[in-house]
């Protein structure tokens, strides 16, 4: 294993010791937990927006905490939930009065976690709500999760209920525009390699030279199928195709897409596949109202990628222009 | 090889018409040529500011079109200088009248076909004006460079000539800024495996599964040593020593960093080496004013890192400071 760490235990910890001295004006670390909160939470006057989750998917999601966005993030180890104590101390800590609304991808470990944290925080008065994402239309059920998995649609609904919580929504209005994400989002990646952990140090699953994954998880769980290489159009279509099906979107609709990054992609290859996607949307008769390509929620060093598509009415539209100055996001 | 792309051949061409489908109304692709501009090019006014050099190190350059940045950038292919004609095309695009500042990394291909484009476009009456950056501390002449090689830094020579360009001042005054970065800054990067290139589909150098190479070039050339894997703090214990070494810096003088990574590295890592930086900024004095991490300039799907230091002003803070709005980079 090469990775530019020092002992594979001390990587999340001395990774939020690095993000703080990247932006000490904007990010506080909670002491002696790995929870990041903007420097200046609570914030007066508006519902408390966190998330959180295993690590390893960077910039998710402390990299979104900031106006318009995120208010505290907790940090697990790598892929591994968060503690609900952890939970409990960012949730009261995002809490001025107003509410807070947890953003949890569906994992049974962090559904759990956040459900024992909600009901703590709510035994001090403060009243704690929750989304759960699941915009993974690869699988049902999989290796850490009931149901389908929480993967890069959860940066919009980041995006969506931070702007709505900036605007002094209260918490129920804050929870549907979340929710009405959710409901409209749909997401499907895919793996040329293997993610290696810091503290496995090879790789989590195997793939011959020859090989990709479809329908991958962020943690490397198994997919829909494994396949020989394909090209990146043939790629795209593949996913695009899964998502389309799943969303079942009417001529005309209104979407934004995003092409996701796995961690090790290099930029032009997301550009590559985005060119394909932006074709097919065209082809579908489908409006690209906002096309985001990068690395949002990402698997450590995986190659490959994931399509997000989702459904936008005027509401949402408006809520993902609205300003967000985050580390990871600016509009 | 494994990699989200067509043909080999097709790379550029994809990714560029993936880049202005993903930002229809900030980017425009000059007809026949591998060029990009922004969409309302040339801006009345003010002096245009464009860069350019072979692709693989996106964002770079493309990604940095924009208010307060660039006007235009042109992509050679894969490692390869674009041609003086493609050059030519993009000052002459990038011209309302105000004169044309080139920011060209210093490989020899760039500087002689900038040095090419700046004579045709003179003799069509363009005010043409150029910077060479040379960054990179670690060696003196290298595969395709005498002197040193231009590397992360040049984006600190965008931001700053881009703000003063936006400003309104001449381009005398514009070079003079851009002159004052290239005086004040260092970089030196590090390589924990080879990038691949689509063409050849196989690593550029061979680097064994323990072994790094510190001071590696953006294009794989050679560094200055290959060492057993280190830590991350060593390794950048080692090229800050290297970069501060060069600069030569008062303690008390104030300075931005960047941590970039090299496009296969996942951003917890390069928080990792952002964590140890910033230790090592104050135990020497130095007072940072803005702490970049990220992927900037990048090389492919190369694992590893580079550290840049650049000393700045009142008049630097305040360049790097005004509003930029680009694909890559919003301040």
């Amino acid at each position: 294993m090469k990775k530019l760490i020092n002992e594979p235990g001390d990587v999340v910890d001395e990774m939020l010791d690095g993000m703080v001295a990247a932006y000490p004006d904007r990010l506080r670390r909670l002491d002696g937990n790995e929870v990041l909160v903007r420097s200046d939470a609570p914030v007066a006057g508006k519902v408390g927006i966190v998330s959180g989750g295993g690590s390893g998917h960077e910039p998710t999601h402390a990299g979104y905490i900031g106006d318009g966005m995120l208010d505290g993030a907790a940090a697990g180890e790598i892929f591994t939930s968060p503690t609900a104590d952890q939970l409990d101390a960012m949730i009261q800590a995002c809490d001025a009065g107003e509410g807070v609304l947890c953003v949890v991808k569906n994992y049974e470990g962090d559904v759990m976690n956040f459900d024992t944290a909600g009901e703590m925080a709510g035994m001090e008065d403060v009243d704690v709500e929750q989304v759960v994402v699941n915009d993974d239309v690869a699988v049902e059920d999989s290796l850490y999760t009931s149901g389908r998995r929480g993967v890069c649609g959860t940066i919009l609904v980041h995006k969506v209920a931070g702007a709505k919580a900036a605007e002094g929504a209260d918490l129920a209005e804050v929870k549907r525009v979340a929710e009405k994400v959710i409901d409209n989002v749909g997401t499907m990646g895919m793996a040329l390699t293997s993610c290696v952990t810091p503290e496995k140090g090879e790789p989590t699953f195997d793939l011959g030279e020859d090989e990709i994954e479809l329908g991958i998880g962020i943690h490397g769980e198994p997919g829909t199928e494994r396949t020989d290489v394909m090209s990146a159009d043939e790629i795209t279509d593949h996913l695009t195709q899964n998502v389309l099906d799943d969303l079942d979107l009417d001529a005309g609709q209104e979407v934004v897409t995003i092409v996701n990054g796995m961690g090790g992609t290099p930029l032009s290859e997301l550009f590559v596949v985005n060119r394909r996607l932006q074709q097919l949307m065209h082809d579908h008769g489908l409006e690209t109202y906002d096309a985001w390509v990068g690395d949002y929620m990402t698997s450590l060093d995986m190659m490959g990628c994931s399509i997000t598509v989702c459904a936008v009415d005027d509401e949402l539209k408006d809520l993902l222009d609205a300003p967000a100055d985050t580390p990871a996001l600016k509009v």
